[in-house]
Order: C-alpha cells, then structure tokens, then sequence
C-alpha cells in the first residue's frame, strides 16, 4: 500500500521546486499552471519524438481544445465520467442582466445565474473529434486509417496537488481505425514502441494492464471488464509519488465507437477502433525529475534523443 | 457601407471550399473547426515568423486555455465583454444526480442543472495570466520587461458563418511592461514590424485605429473614447468578407493593468503596459485566400519568408 501522506509531501516538495525555479508557473488554482521556456522546449521535444516514431499515420488532424456538447452526449461520456467533464456557460441577457453581473463577479460573489449552458464543451479525450470526420467519409479504406490528432488539449476536472495531475493538459493523440485484427495489433506494436521511446529517455518505464476512472458503484464493474478483457495498456514512470505514473495509455474500444458513430470497413462490417495518448506534461515532468531541472546538463544519450545533439 | 449578405455570400463560398478542400474541418458548431496538416503547417510557419520577428522578447511564458474564473473577475472583463466570456461549468452530485444527468444528456435534453461553477473560465485575451506573474515579482527592472505569451487558445462566445471568426483561435501574444514612454515606443514600433511582416507575405495589409467589442450603450462610450485616444492599432487584411479583417492588434493600455495587478517601475510608480495579439488562424485564412489553397504553390518569396525556401 501507498503511504498517502508521503506520498503527497514529496509531491507538494517537487511542485515547490519546479514553481520556485520558474518551471511552473501557478495560477492560483490546483492543476492550473503556466510553463517557462524550459519546460515548454522538453515537452515540443518529447511530441517531435513522439511524431518520429508515428511513421504509420495516414492523416494528421489539429482541433481546438472544445468540442460539440452534443458529442459527448453522443458518446456517453456523462455515464462513464460525469465528475470529470466540463461544460461552457455563457451569458445571455440584456444591459441591466449584465450589470448585475459584473457587479456579482466584482465582489467575488455567486454570478453563475447569469451563465447558461452553449452548444459547446471541454474536449475529455483528444480521439473523440476525430470519429465524425471519419465516419463521415463513409467506409474505411483498405487497411483502415491512422489518424494523428496532434498535441491537443484536455480537460479532466480533478483539482490536486500533485503537479503531474492536470486539470487542463496536452495528450498527443494517435487514433488508429481498420479491422479488428489490424486494430488490436497497432495498440499492442505501439504500446511496445511507447515504452522503448520512453526507456531511451532512461525512465525507468514498465507496461501494465489498467483502467479508467469509470464513476461511482456501476464504474466498478466497468473498471473489472476493461481490466480483464485487457482494452486498456499503460506505461507508468516514476514522478514525484510513491507510485509509478500512468503517462502514455493504448487503448482498444473494440466496437464501441465505431458503433455510436456507423463507422464501417468495405465490406460493411462495422469497424474497430483504438486510441493513444501521451501526457506530454507528465513525459516532462518524468525527464525533469530523472535527470534534473536542468536539461543542458541531462546526459548526453537523452538529449540526442530530444534534440539530436 | 457594407453589403452584408453579399459579404456573407462570398464568405460561406469560401468557407464550403475550404470545407471540400479538406483544410478546414467543421464541427457541426459554427466558428469550431479542426484543421489539416496544410492549414497547421502555413499556422506554424506564420508563429515561426512572429517569433524570429520577436528579438526583443526578454521570457516566453506558455499558458493553457483556462485561467482561474477569479482573473477574469478581478479584470473587470465581464464589465465590458459580458457576451464574448465563457465559463467552465462542472458536475457536483451523487449517483443519482450523475444518472439523471446522462439520461438528460443521452436524449439531448437539458443537462444544465446538473452543472455548476468551477474556479475556472475560458482564456479571453493571451495576455491576462501574464500580469499576475510579472507583479507577484516585485517591481519591474530597468527598462521593464517583452514576455511572449506564446501562440495561447483564445475564447470568444460570438458563433458566426464567416470561417475568420472563430469561437476558439490562436492569439500569438506578446506582453510589454514598463515605463509609459518605452511602453507606447514599443506598441508603435510593433505595429510597424507587423505591417512590414503581413506585407512580406504579399498580404495587402494596412494599419488603423480600431475599437474593441464592448458592450451595449456604455460600451458605446468606451468604443469612442479608445479610438480617440489612439488606444488600439489594428493591421487588416482582406479575407473574404467585403471590407478587410483584422489579423493583429497592438493595444496600449496605460496603467489598466498595472493598476489591477499593483506592477510598479523600480521608482515606485506604476508602470504602463501594453500587448500586441496576431490572430493566426486569420493569418492562415487570408494566405490562403490571396495565394490559393495549395501553399506549395505559392509565390517563391512567400515560401521563403515562411519556410526559407
């Protein structure tokens, strides 16, 4: 068992000295930060490297870091996740209904009765824009597609103190959509690929079996499914807690999104799909406290792999 | 004066071609859209240019498309841009609630009271997380200080056909803070440097006195008096609507901010501050519209300035 308590301190220990060295810069709320130019060249790095290994992809694709609500109303997100999902208010009112307002939000007091829900959400998952563009095509090539969704944006909110958990951070997203046989092999060659990625970085990387953070008493059953069919793979690296961290995740949703979204191989068989995401924050945060909060002086076989040199 | 629907007409045209061509990727909600690798690599290379343009730039700082709801509060921006804020909204329940909630959610019906206020809001200008961070330093040094804000998500709630406006864009931000004098030199010579760089893309672009957005009668007042006082520059460039679009702005905001956030010079007094925002999507739109939608085939000196080749 994990003692918490430490734990947490050595966490809070890390978060002070990337805050103090200017690494991370807090905005007042937890997992909520801003990042110097240090920081920020690792992570472009560490997705540049990301990019070199993804030879495979078909397609790249960029998005905001909003979607559709309709999407994750589509995808059943709320069902599996309602505690982490966020949502975009408005306003909508006139001149006196706006006065009221600013002069609410001035005084620091409740102004939530003048927002009102839009057409629009936090992207949850950097894969799920991509599903409807696809779909929209109509059947899958030959071969399937490989879908590169970029470093995008991603909003999980769970306020913490441990300055790898984000409430806002970047995923670099590859979506892989084809057969079942051919989808299940990409998950796995790239999981493999992943951890060799990451042990070049001389992170002590290990591979395991997961699940998601399915909400509430029903979520334990999907918690036990997804384990024991073995959708969902992790690389876990050392960080700041007394537990490895789940930093890169490969994950086969067999039918589950091509069904929501009529996704279709040639021969009208309905497709699978598989996802993976690298937490480009938590990969820098990993180098960070492996080799330092200096990286000119990371070794030499490292920083060959960040930046040729 | 403008005739609207004509304007409209042409723009909606272009929007549907870069729609077929693939360079652009809707949503289903408009002024959200995704993008392909075409469309990033001219955004990139149009960021590449701003930065190598930025030697004056003293620390680059990289925020995500949150900041905390109590910024937005303190700068007083729902006094004056009630209608373009959004805020991030969240779930707070038990089982039951989250039940209810996706059943809601799943028949596209109204989820909102299961919703309620986090700590957190959209980015609305990729300026605001930086004055907190350069005040809780203390005072300026001599000569105050250039941050690049980097190439931040931006958020303004004003859903429209025209594809150059989008809800969720790209400001590439940088910030200056010092004395009056060297605050508002630097906002002009800016303005200058931006000009010559639009036009070294064969952009027709020109600069002007411009106004923000503000809202409703008072709003009216404020438009007047930031024109009058010369307060915002703007460099517009024809995109596909019938008058030019503004693609940059170079705004001086006195001691606006510095007051706010208590930014001081070395002698005790308050500094001024002033930032500079290149729209990059709209860079993006009015390349593609004045050279054509396959950037390899652009004019020889617009590669080059974009991709030295």
């Amino acid at each position: 068992m994990t003692d918490v308590l430490t734990g947490t301190a050595v966490q809070v220990a890390f978060y002070e000295e990337l805050a103090e060295r200017g690494l991370l810069l807090p905005s007042g709320v937890p997992g909520l930060y801003g990042w110097n130019h240090t920081f920020e060249a690792v992570r472009v790095a560490v997705d540049g490297l990301i990019t070199r290994a993804g030879s495979d992809v078909s397609e790249s694709m960029h998005f905001p870091p909003l979607l559709p609500r309709r999407r994750i109303e589509e995808i059943g997100y709320l069902q599996s996740f309602p505690h982490l999902a966020g949502s975009v208010f408005s306003f909508e009112g006139d001149e006196d209904d706006a006065v009221a307002q600013a002069e609410h939000a001035a005084r620091h007091e409740d102004w939530s009765e003048h927002q009102h829900m839009t057409e629009l959400a936090l992207v949850p998952a950097a894969c799920y824009p991509v599903y409807p563009i696809v779909a929209s095509r109509g059947a899958l090539p030959e071969g399937g597609v490989v879908v590169d969704a970029g470093g995008g944006w991603v909003f999980r909110h769970e306020p913490s103190e441990d300055p790898a958990r984000l409430q806002m951070f970047r995923q670099r997203e590859i979506v892989r959509l084809g057969a079942p046989d051919e989808v299940l092999a990409w998950r796995d060659a790239w999981s493999e690929r992943g951890l060799g990625l990451l042990r070049s970085l001389e992170l002590e990387a290990e591979r395991d079996h997961a699940s998601d953070p399915f909400f509430g008493r029903a979520g334990r059953m999907l918690k036990a499914n997804q384990r024991q069919q073995e959708l969902k793979l992790e690389l876990l690296v050392p960080i700041a807690g007394e537990e490895p961290t789940a930093v890169a995740s490969f994950n086969y949703h067999r039918d589950h999104f091509a069904v929501k979204f009529g996704l279709q191989l040639r021969d009208g068989d309905t497709a699978h799909t598989a996802c993976l995401g690298f937490g480009q924050e938590r990969i820098t945060l990993a180098l960070l406290r492996r080799h330092g909060l200096e990286p000119s002086a990371w070794p030499q076989t490292v920083r060959r792999e960040l930046w040729g040199a």
